[in-house]
């Protein structure tokens, strides 16, 4: 009975490294659909002007890529059942947070992908999870067991 | 990762030209499931007395129409991930910025397709919407971005 | 751009004529799923105490049947976007009316099926329908509408 | 710490008897706001034309009185956290079962106020309300028990 | 038992007539709560820029004053039982449908308050609306039956 | 007209016997999905601190392994039409008690599996069931008739 | 600015030792509303058949109790901000953890109140609580922290 | 026909300077209920383990307290007409980001303080806003605007 279930997830969050290649490459094999926001950044950050015309002022310049994107990124979430949230170490990441209170109040399962050292910085995110992971392959690992019962190693 | 998603795209407004063609054409190559009004204007108007019956006053007959082609149009709204809105230069499209709400209520992702000279008038309607637009192609580019991260050009 | 639609609808009330059969076979060529309540009679009166055990009290025979068949009556109406309801010219039908009551509660698209002579009494119910009908070719007509954009003729 | 509650009851239904005042003077102790609909039979019919204009056609005198009491009974219904339904022994009313429809789809609590010798053609309404009542002063006995835990005698 | 209810009413549309102020002298012995959008003209257009700061572009110019605006105008139609629309017989009020269209998709009950001559353009608003008037007046005498019984005469 | 239903039916509570495969055997020939939690007590109640890491303190052991636990059992019972709750003759059993009043919160339709002696203690659970069995083949009729209209014998 | 918040608070489970008081009293300077189940276990049993009827068969009796207090049940938890659910050393108290799946399907904050011997089989009510409390002195510190800011001690 | 509304604004984010004061103070005149966090720095890290019992482990320190403030800081978004979200200049911030993309899934009116150096960092939580503001005195003159129609100077 165990395996007839089909999960939607949205990798949110830190763009530089290849943790949702590790992610989608580590799930295979599990009956999982993956989305994420376009992680070009420089598409993601001229998307608005690129396409509906160049803006002076920096503000409207980032505010029209950044509705654009949220065609994407609603889309991604509001079909989700997990949300996997991804905190690097490096710049604000306040969308990252945004990402996961929008899927909080939404009722998404959450799972956070961070680092020990932002720990106090995160509680009130991690609150909101239902696990915290620092590696991929934890992500993976979670994936397999909520989708066939099998536990690692 | 980008790509795994589809977008089910409503297509609301204007009937008197082509611009639901350009875009379901221009689209062609995306996973995108395009739905519209009945675009037939005739039939859109005399729908509810074809079917239902004739009415001596043109205020049920046209009310008839109008409750029958709601069936379509809510059912081709509430499914959409996205509304496409657009406003032509005649007419007083009070049914275009109807939907514009009612897809605003909803919390659809909504684009505008109109013109400079209707900026004003259309400031809340603008307002409501992730991208206004004066050009089909600029709709199809924003599908393609949505959908493969692809910027025009 | 007319005809991607598909449509999920709900057959509701009288049991006693062929009028499924006849909306369910003119609509053969549409993209619609239909569904109904169980329309034998003498089934869907004892289902509750032929599964799960006889009741002498005549109020919990009833209790019983009525709450196993709820399970297949609120599938279909939550999953209906259209919701026709048939009122015949015998019997209460306080369910049909019910089921009216339901769907306009969750913003379905309604359509009644009734005659002239119970116009006044179903008021209510009829103000709450995008259509009022009174053959089942007229239902036909209307999904077909809805459909494809065709009218009758 | 029983009594704190404030209840908002509708009572919907049969409009030729008594039964709203000896319910509402039977709680005139306890802490529950009452409404209900338009109980002025000629008024309820004639509201709409009175108000918007004759109509020739009788549905449309009909229609347009039920949409106006519709905002009414709408906003009884959804304010409200017990729906009283009352069926009495004459007409047809579907609207009382139409209503109890509707509050049950909202998940409202619903009494429903009979007579033995509906409760065959009632058991799908029945079977969606928390009690089944013949007399008036029963559903002002659930009342007090709700809001003070007391019990008759 | 009736008198016992109490309506929150939003008065959105045309800005130029005293219509708002003869609904609200018209019910001035009715228990109902009035809320409208902000009815300067002048101060509606230019609030945005006028607290946030000018904006050399008039699109960006007339987008804050209606995101501002938005903030009073979502919270009056979210709050209200019931939304009153007007249109009157000048510019394209576009913002009135889209209110209307909001409102409907909410579930509100819509009055909507029209001339004849817009009739045909207007017939998917009044498909959505429990009332057409064409006078202040009758809106007065809809809110004093809803709410008293009383007909007007 | 019956049988283009399909159920997605989430199998919740009781470990320990085959209440589970015997509904699933019985069903097969039905349109009906199954999801249930994971079944292996072991992997169950260590899954969080075998992925996430070990804890010291058994309540946060137990915390993290229920988490992730949720991530599946809030999409089955999300997901489903019909949860079927199974209380077995030993343990508190509180977890299934939880998911009988999170379905019912949900509105899904609810069929409670279980032994009389268990009768009062269940007397809410019970109330918030549209069906109260005692065997699995129970279920299996039920399903059965839902989807076919046919009766067992 | 702290101190403006109304709580409204449910007091779920046991009832056979003066938590309730402890709390209300405790409580008494904040401002909380507190609801609860009526807690006279006798008038809880029989509610139903006092009012309403004997009933011959206990399954009937206790489901017709069970019915009438779901009226207060839903009640009270519906209106909660906070649901404190408390598990006592004896009984069952499937009611208890039916009322925390409830709240938690709903989105309320909930307290759980127990021992650390039930720790193990209230994991998964625990992983939907925000706190998990022995004493109802901790329910007052928080609810006076979460009101006040102010920290015991 | 302006004033009549009352808003119920939440402060949420930074707090290390007296932004929430100015606020408050500025709109001592409005008819405005504020709430926000506890703001007391040590108070909110500590009050979870103050009040349920110490923590060895870091991490489930935090998270105590920020299950516990999520009580207040859930009713505070939740009840909200308006929310507030101050970034400062230090710190992570993304308990503020979060709170901003919570209101956003459930669709407040969202005014974001920020300075201009964090206008890129921002932009996905400024294109969720009604207003980005630098000062709290233009926050007063929202809130002002908003309930009277008065702009500044």
């Amino acid at each position: 009975m165990e395996g007839a279930m089909t999960l939607n997830v949205y990798l949110s969050g830190e763009i530089h490294t290849d943790w949702r290649e590790q992610i989608v490459t580590g799930a295979a094999d599990l009956d999982v659909a993956f989305n994420s926001p376009v992680t070009d950044h420089g598409a993601s950050d001229d998307c608005g002007v690129a396409i509906l015309g160049a803006e002076e002022n920096k503000y409207w310049h980032d505010h029209k890529g950044a509705m654009v994107n949220a065609i994407r990124t609603r889309k991604g979430i509001e079909d989700a059942d997990v949300v996997v949230v991804r905190f690097g170490d490096k710049y604000k990441q306040w969308n990252a947070a945004f990402d996961a209170g929008y899927a909080a109040a939404l009722g998404k399962s959450i799972i956070v992908l961070s680092q020990p050292d932002h720990q106090h910085a995160l509680k009130e995110v991690h609150a909101a999870a239902l696990a915290v992971a620092e590696e991929p392959r934890q992500v993976v690992e979670i994936l397999t067991y909520v989708l066939t019962g099998k536990l690692p190693g």
